[in-house]
């Protein structure tokens, strides 16, 4: 793995490449997926029918097969042995729980005029929700999205995920039956998220849609945003650990192996003041990749993309983290609160030696959708408040009018807008 | 203007076509965009000045100049008169007043072993800001987006504003110097957003991207997506009004042009099941078109854009309503509260007869940045939460680490992640 000495010269230009990883599309799949997304707006179903046949190898009758029924999510889900069951639905009830808290407050107050000034907060009225297929395809994600989106009181969530081949993954169906999704679509690329976007014949338009996919599906999403919302450009997975030194070198190199293993470009770093303990991780990351069936494919992520990283101090690792703005950050200090006032920019914060990374991605009860590639010096973590939306809420009284229609009549003048201005003092 | 009525034969086509107004970008204007983003993306300042040069009929040495001293935005607001400065001032207190009670909330919750979960909430460390220049460029709107920010606690607000010929609009500037903006460069176009998103020596890279502007910023905007955030692509303005038919057809037609007299693409629309009173609203916009100094362009709108629609009850206008998903919604009928509830989707809500919309252009208190395009679905006003972000904590102890080790490592097994799993286990 990459060694990097804040303290000697070089360090800047290296760190700073480590992080150039915005999720840009290559004009080529931009264009490619802009040709399917324009398919199904104009032909709808028979598009659709076209490109999943195509791209996932299905002999499709008709569109009406695309629909996976009900009973076959419930049947998933009766056939999980009985651990797997009780895993899901604890990290369900964990996930519930922590989602509860985000709900949207309403309010209002008055000015001192009388009027009355708020704030309302509705659900999405349908969600859907972009599960990938093949070896992506994870049922802690079903979980991680439904959940919120019922905690937020949306009224249809409508799941849609390719099966190559034919082959769903039963476990995904099985979360998708746990977490109450309302209806399932076996497609998936830029026809399905622009089936979610235009509707079809078959596939209900949402209002949103939410789930990572490929370079196709990110490419589609950018394309229909503003038509529908989307949750975000979904980047590959990161690991920012900060260690004193002190936790067992053995455990942070698994946590680092813990993001490394979902793909070749995935990100793991590891900042620590002990040039010993970075020594000692990089022991352990070659001791214990013996234990990882995805070797081949966290060893090309540090390769490619991490880092052991000398620092000054941890006041030092804390500046640098705030620069990466890490989908994960572990604090696996002594006092991880002394440390945390100095972070800024993060997805999810793990505190302490005891809590690893995993744990967020299953159980802990905060969302694993974080931002990526730097996005959380601007975004949020997937929540319930992202199935939610506020609308603006004004009541002026006949009398509390008066006063607002002088400054309204007065700017609107500024700016040249006679309407407005004749609209505001209509009411005093 | 168009008159509808929704139990005539040909409503639901008629209505439909209302309706179809997505924000997507041309290809020629996006492809444009790319062009100079790229440009800008390479060479900097130097293309920065070729643009600006080019596009804003400017003839500038270097790009230092680009940036308007402090003292300029000082000046001009002195140099307003004391009665704008007045309005400027009230509309500024108002506005803050409500953006103070959206400040996203902190908290944490201890589960049942022993964990910490929590949410953690920070400013963004730089924000831009897109003022349009020209025509569009409005004193109000610099308020709506500054303020917010200095509420939310953003480190630094950069502005840019296009002065084409080098004029810069003095009221805007005041506007900025009211707000507390900290930078201004007079930059516009696609080329100033992607001096935004990736930075040059002269203008500093910013987290997230707000404003409006013409149809090369919006798609500058959608491709710097992911590198930064931006807040929506913004489309024309848009009213929807309910009426009983008790409210003076004088002020519905007045509040019908003050939507209208924005551009030729504004929205505006007024469902009553009086038909009555829409012949009567019909005659008052015959009459007082004659008060606008913009009438040509609140004619155009109304003819290509605008509705006059019957409908069977209040009910019905609220359903209707509701696939709107207005930017602007009047219910101006005797008890707003009671249809209130049957409204789903808006952007900002004007309860009573008392409240014309052109008030929360101004000063009611609301953000006048709302989501346009039926966005209202799926997104929220412009509010101080657009300019803080969330960071998930959570904080395990060694012994409440070990049950949430099992429901992770069976998880984690299932998915095929072991690295996940091991590191897991590893804590308990």
């Amino acid at each position: 793995m990459r060694r990097l000495d804040s303290a000697k010269a070089g360090f800047e230009a290296a760190f700073a490449a480590l992080l150039d990883r915005a999720p840009e599309s290559s004009p080529e799949v931009a264009a490619r997926s802009a040709e399917i997304v324009e398919a199904i707006r104009l032909r709808g179903d028979a598009a659709l029918v076209e490109y999943t046949a195509r791209f996932d190898r299905r002999t499709l009758a008709g569109a009406a097969e695309l629909e996976l029924p009900k009973a076959a999510l419930k049947a998933a889900w009766d056939g999980l042995a009985p651990e797997l069951k009780q895993a899901l639905e604890a990290a369900a009830a964990r996930i519930r729980a922590y989602a509860e808290r985000q709900k949207i407050a309403e309010w209002s107050f008055e000015d001192e005029h009388g009027n009355t000034l708020g704030q309302r907060v509705t659900a999405l009225d349908r969600a859907g929700l972009y599960v990938p297929g093949g070896k992506a395809a994870y049922p802690s994600s079903v979980l991680m999205n439904a959940i919120p989106a019922k905690v937020a009181g949306v009224g249809e969530l409508v799941m849609v995920t390719p099966t190559p081949g034919g082959e769903a993954n039963a476990t995904v169906l099985a979360a998708a039956h746990l977490a109450g999704v309302d209806r399932v679509f076996t497609i998936g690329g830029a026809q399905a998220v622009a089936a979610l976007a235009y509707g079809t014949a078959t596939v209900p338009a949402v209002d949103k849609i939410f789930g990572p996919g490929n370079a196709y599906v990110a490419a589609a999403k950018r394309l229909v945003f503003g038509r529908v919302g989307i949750d975000a450009i979904a980047g590959p997975s990161e690991i920012l650990v900060i260690c004193d030194g002190q936790t067992d070198p053995a455990w942070i190199a698994m946590d680092l192996f813990s993001q490394a293993e979902h793909d070749e470009d995935a990100q793991s770093i590891l900042l620590s003041p002990d040039a010993a303990f970075l020594d000692a991780v990089q022991a352990a990351l070659d001791a214990r990749i013996a234990e990882l069936p995805r070797a081949e494919i966290a060893r090309a992520a540090l390769r490619e993309r991490g880092a052991l990283v000398r620092v000054r101090d941890l006041a030092e690792a804390a500046a640098l983290a705030n620069r990466v703005a890490a989908e994960h950050l572990e604090l696996s200090v002594a006092e991880p609160e002394a440390l945390l006032p100095l972070i800024r920019h993060a997805g999810a914060i793990f505190l302490g030696r005891h809590t690893p990374e995993a744990f967020g991605d299953y159980c802990a009860g905060p969302n694993h959708v974080l931002p990526t590639s730097r996005a959380a010096r601007f975004s949020n973590p997937l929540g319930v408040y992202e199935f939610q939306k506020r609308s603006s809420l004004i009541r002026c009284t006949p009398s509390g009018a008066k006063p607002l229609a002088v400054i309204a009549g007065a700017l609107a003048d500024a700016e040249g807008l006679q309407a407005h201005a004749a609209s505001a003092r209509d009411r005093s």
